[in-house]
């Protein structure tokens, strides 16, 4: 009698009869992957807050958190989720720090470790647009360019959007399918799923509102000042201001140009 | 001696394994669900070019054509999409107009009846938060607030950003778990499958530009006002525009401040 019973996988995640193709503990325990983690962003935290003070010295304390916080972002999307996005297949026996600092969060998210679909093509994306665009935007608000605000506003929402779904489906699994990926110790649902990914919700939710704020001001003052001017008959100022808005076919001054 | 050999279900999807839970065939056929469909769509239409014109009679062609496309989003991802995210768990045996035209789409993605935990996430958070969106975006062009560029930005980047991961997770499944949503004919997957969903991600990918673009110039406008009217000391205006950037804790003028 020939009875095929499946290899039990010896492996700390949930659920347990997950397949985790070629895995291989990690070595380092969770308080040295912690203490390098948190030596990698105390680093990049020292660097940029340098690189910005010698750039903009007078420059405002939000303006360098936001910074911070963007820099901080590219280098976790782009290197971070990257290694992830790139190394998919075989993350169960990877044993560098990036390998292994995985693993220990996918103690609170086994998806990371099971080729995911949803989760790889959100990391994959994170870390091909959003990761860059930390960076360039970072850049854009260090030097105060205008585009700043754009780019904060589609970086934070990007962000925002990935990680709602990143939640949703976590929780419609675990509701509907009766499915957890997370290890039951509070420390690891909460710890890691819940607080980790909550920086990505707040965070993004204030700047995404404020870059929405400052262009709303931008464009509502510039458009009063286009009917102050076109009042007073400075023709050739209000012009100039129809510049501004007559872009492509999103023409808001249509109606006002055919007065003139 | 007892053989359970699973029920073959009958339904026309693919995977033809695919477990449709209390399938029922549709009553209409292809050509009189497409009819409906563009009947639908071309009342919205009718009715919003009406109202708009009636608004705003001397709005340009580009304001009308954008606010006719967030109407009929509004609509689709309100109500089409909210029926999805409402009934996934019995879309199979849906009869009604909408339950009919969702198992024709289905044809060519199968998810829509097999309970997805990333379709239905993405789908509800659309029609949540994409659908009413897209009706205050419309509203803000026809009355053409400054606060139109800002929500075209957001509703634009949400839509493409649901649409690429949707066509990813899709592609993931078919080019790694060999798993194909489509039936194999080229007219569901071309048709349906690639061309329904390409309008969401060209239209927002403009629409996102033009809303960068415009959002650009206005602050790069007023910044320079800023500067010239610093330079030729008209303090009351230039902190006038300085308020307009010194929103929040994002102070884009923190440096200018300090110089009066």
């Amino acid at each position: 009698m020939n009875t095929t019973t499946p290899v039990q996988q010896l492996h700390p995640y949930y659920p347990i009869e997950a397949e985790i193709v070629g895995y291989i503990a990690n070595r380092w325990n969770t308080l040295e992957l912690l203490l390098m983690f948190g030596s990698g962003c105390a680093g990049i935290f020292g660097i940029t807050f340098a690189v910005v003070k010698k750039l903009r010295p007078n420059g405002s304390t939000g303006d360098l958190l936001t910074v911070l916080w963007f820099v901080l972002c590219g280098f976790i999307h782009l290197f971070f989720e990257g290694y992830f996005a790139y190394n998919f297949r075989r993350m169960g026996g990877m044993g560098d720090l990036f390998g292994q600092l995985w693993k220990e969060y996918a103690l609170s998210d086994s998806r990371y470790l099971t080729q995911d679909a949803f989760v790889l093509c959100m990391e994959s994306i994170t870390a091909v647009f959003w990761g860059p665009l930390s960076f360039v935007t970072a850049g854009f608000i260090a030097t105060n360019h205008p585009l700043r605000y754009p780019f904060q506003m589609i970086v934070s929402l990007g962000q925002l959007y990935g990680d709602v779904l990143y939640y949703a489906t976590s929780m419609f699994d675990h509701y509907i399918l009766n499915l957890t990926y997370s290890r039951p110790e509070t420390f690891y649902f909460w710890g890691y799923f819940v607080l980790m990914n909550a920086f990505w919700i707040v965070i993004p939710l204030y700047l995404l509102g404020s870059g929405v704020s400052v262009s709303w001001r931008a464009l509502a003052a510039l458009e009063k000042q286009d009917r102050i001017l076109k009042a007073g008959g400075v023709n050739g100022a209000a012009r100039a201001n129809g510049a501004v808005y007559g872009n492509g076919s999103v023409k808001a001054n249509g109606a006002a140009k055919k007065q003139q």
